[in-house]
């Protein structure tokens, strides 16, 4: 198949298995500029599929670094919340959310960290009145990828840049299995594979989750009344929906107060421009207590000082050593990708659709629960063909759910 | 000098003399993504100047052609309100607003008309708040241009793509006096001779304007106390800017009520999408009460059908027939450079600030002393060679303004 041909069907799978926007509904739309040739194609079987509107707006890597060599100091504390604000109110309106991410990863590495983590809380704190309606599902939305050049380059140093690029795209379309025969069809049997895993996990109520491996030995205690997720899911406006296009993972709840142990890192992670490797660090009754970076550590220290929250967990995923995605070998530098090529955890805001009724309950209640709160969500990997991890029952017992990284149960 | 030297000079200019972004204000940016390589040197230069941030939401030609092929036909009463607040909520909170058009002139002119005056209607409707705050300049605002292909292929249809493209790039320097010297200060001198002008103009005090042409004789009431502008001039905020870049007119404001004859248009007229050709109207007590189109008949009688004012006038502006625009022999179509070319007038809304007091005066006061209110604001040109106007002074004496398009006085 051709690129174009490719492409065409990579946003029709994005339209339709990923956001799914339904007849009368708006979409906003979030994308580099170098993404231009995907959202015009995602643009028109958005119409297709009943769209009444398509806003787009796009995001440019190189605007950024004009900002960080240009700006004034006190740049850096702003964000544009008119805008945010915005979005909020088009999702309380009824709008869908997609958002076609392709950042360079290492757009911000040799910038101020200063300045990085104040211009992130600054726009982390003005994204949050949007952010809750995605965290909470309010609508149907979808994260999904485009190969950009930047980000191309740093996934394949090696290449020249065209060729870069088209690696990437055969990756991405590969990964997301846009490149099958019906790529619709495909999501349906692999929602349904993602869905007999979380009915099996949610049959169990584990109480905690025990891993093993290299750097990790940790007792991760689950929320009572969590609910394992994975998939697709459907949102509180009664639209189902693949929130991540590619997804392999499947995800429940935390307790925020209930994680203890140490835990090392396996893929490395870029956070917003910055790439942080060899995360270690110790938690003890939920909170980060002890942290060490091999790299990025300024950063990684800020990022979880940014809140109460931010040092304690909001997610826990697991995900077969041998996903599609792992078995492709590359590091995308993306968490979009690589989460799903690990067992990882996120720092940070739980979902509270991983409670059950957590949709419903307040803030001071899902806190209650044991669900966490933060300005930021941020996913890193810690999985790996050596990481072991038993499941504990109600009882105390312990069983094997995962051994050399694949599911043992 | 090279096309990168000019682009980056002509973006100084747009930044320093045309919106005049000030230290520690933010800045909304509009553009059509095929103007990425001006808009990032434009940022540069609003982050050099002190801007706090600078938010830029791109607009795509093919987007709009996909909703006109594919969208649902209830999709064309809909506009993103979400975004427009948003733009008001930012100029509110001090930004200024910088619009950088390109758009293909005869984009939609291949589309169902009725859906095309829908899709503005719901556009203008929605965009209201923010226009609002523009049109009474309460912030620094701007509309400069971007050469793009669709607009070049329009300007010179028998040139190669790239040749046109690089003609239009050089008719913009050319008008913009950006290929000049000293393009800020240029800026500075042009601006003085048009205050020359303004100042002449708001010492005589005319009562109404008399125009005679070729299918035009009409006389046209100012308002009492109205406010000749051209140029450079000051906003509520206390910031000058130049909000057209190029201009060439002195303008003021007509009374809504007092206009009569018949008027004929000198050059086309694309009106968001569509070509209007061959423009005849005639005015009774201020209102278009026959109107005739040579091409685009429909949306010219749509247009002025959007509601009460959108018959009537809110502006008129001369301009001398030797202008530089004018000089150039290029037909832009495209109203922001066509509109400097020759003497014109504007159906729909009014500028407050060509009234004595305007913009602290409530609406109805507004409407009792003339100025007219409309969803719309649409220049159409009447100049040409051929117009003598003469001016009414408060005794209903009348003298030479200009002649054969050329100043008189």
């Amino acid at each position: 198949m051709t690129h174009a041909d490719l492409l065409d069907r990579y946003a029709e799978l994005i339209v339709r298995s990923g956001v799914n926007v339904t007849a009368g509904q708006e979409l906003v739309m979030t994308a580099p500029v170098d993404a231009v040739p995907l959202v015009r194609r995602i643009t028109e079987h958005a119409y297709k599929a009943g769209a009444t509107l398509v806003t787009t707006f796009y995001g440019d890597d190189e605007a950024t670094l004009a900002r960080f060599a240009h700006a004034d100091d006190k740049s850096f504390d702003t964000a544009p919340a008119w805008l945010f604000d915005g979005f909020a109110n088009a999702f309380k309106a009824g709008a869908a959310r997609l958002a076609i991410i392709g950042e360079d990863p290492s757009l911000l590495a040799g910038q101020d960290p200063d300045k990085v983590t104040r211009a992130n809380r600054a726009r982390s704190k003005a994204y949050r009145p949007a952010l809750e309606l995605i965290a909470g599902h309010a609508i149907n939305w979808c994260v999904a990828a485009a190969a950009t050049p930047a980000w191309a380059r740093s996934v394949f140093p090696g290449k020249a840049p065209a060729e870069a690029l088209d690696a990437l795209w055969r990756a991405i379309y590969t990964c997301s299995r846009a490149d099958t025969p019906d790529p619709v069809a495909a999501w349906v049997e692999h929602s349904r594979k993602l869905r007999q895993r979380t009915d099996f996990l949610n049959g169990k109520r584990y109480q905690a989750l025990k891993y093993k491996g290299p750097g990790t030995d940790l007792t991760l205690g689950l929320v009572d009344g969590h609910v394992w997720k994975g998939g697709a899911s459907t949102a509180k406006n009664g639209v189902t929906c693949n929130p991540n296009i590619p997804t392999e993972e499947v995800f429940t709840m935390p307790h925020k107060d209930r994680v203890d142990g140490i835990l090392s890192s396996t893929k490395p992670l870029s956070y917003q421009g910055t790439f942080i490797e060899g995360i270690k660090v110790r938690f003890e009754a939920g909170r980060i207590v002890e942290s060490h970076a091999d790299k990025g550590a300024d950063i990684f220290a800020t990022m979880i000082a940014t809140d109460e929250g931010a040092a304690r967990l909001g997610e826990v995923a697991l995900v077969p050593h041998s996903s599609p995605i792992s078995a492709s070998g590359i590091v995308f530098n993306n968490t979009l990708f690589d989460e799903n090529a690990a067992c990882h955890i996120a720092v940070g805001q739980s979902y509270s659709d991983t409670l059950a009724n957590g949709g419903s309950l307040s803030k001071d209640a899902l806190a209650a629960a044991g669900a966490n709160a933060s300005l930021i969500h941020v996913d890193w990997m810690i999985g790996s063909g050596a990481l072991d991890i038993d499941g504990v029952l109600a009882d105390g017992r312990t069983e094997p759910l995962m051994r050399k990284g694949e599911w043992a149960a």
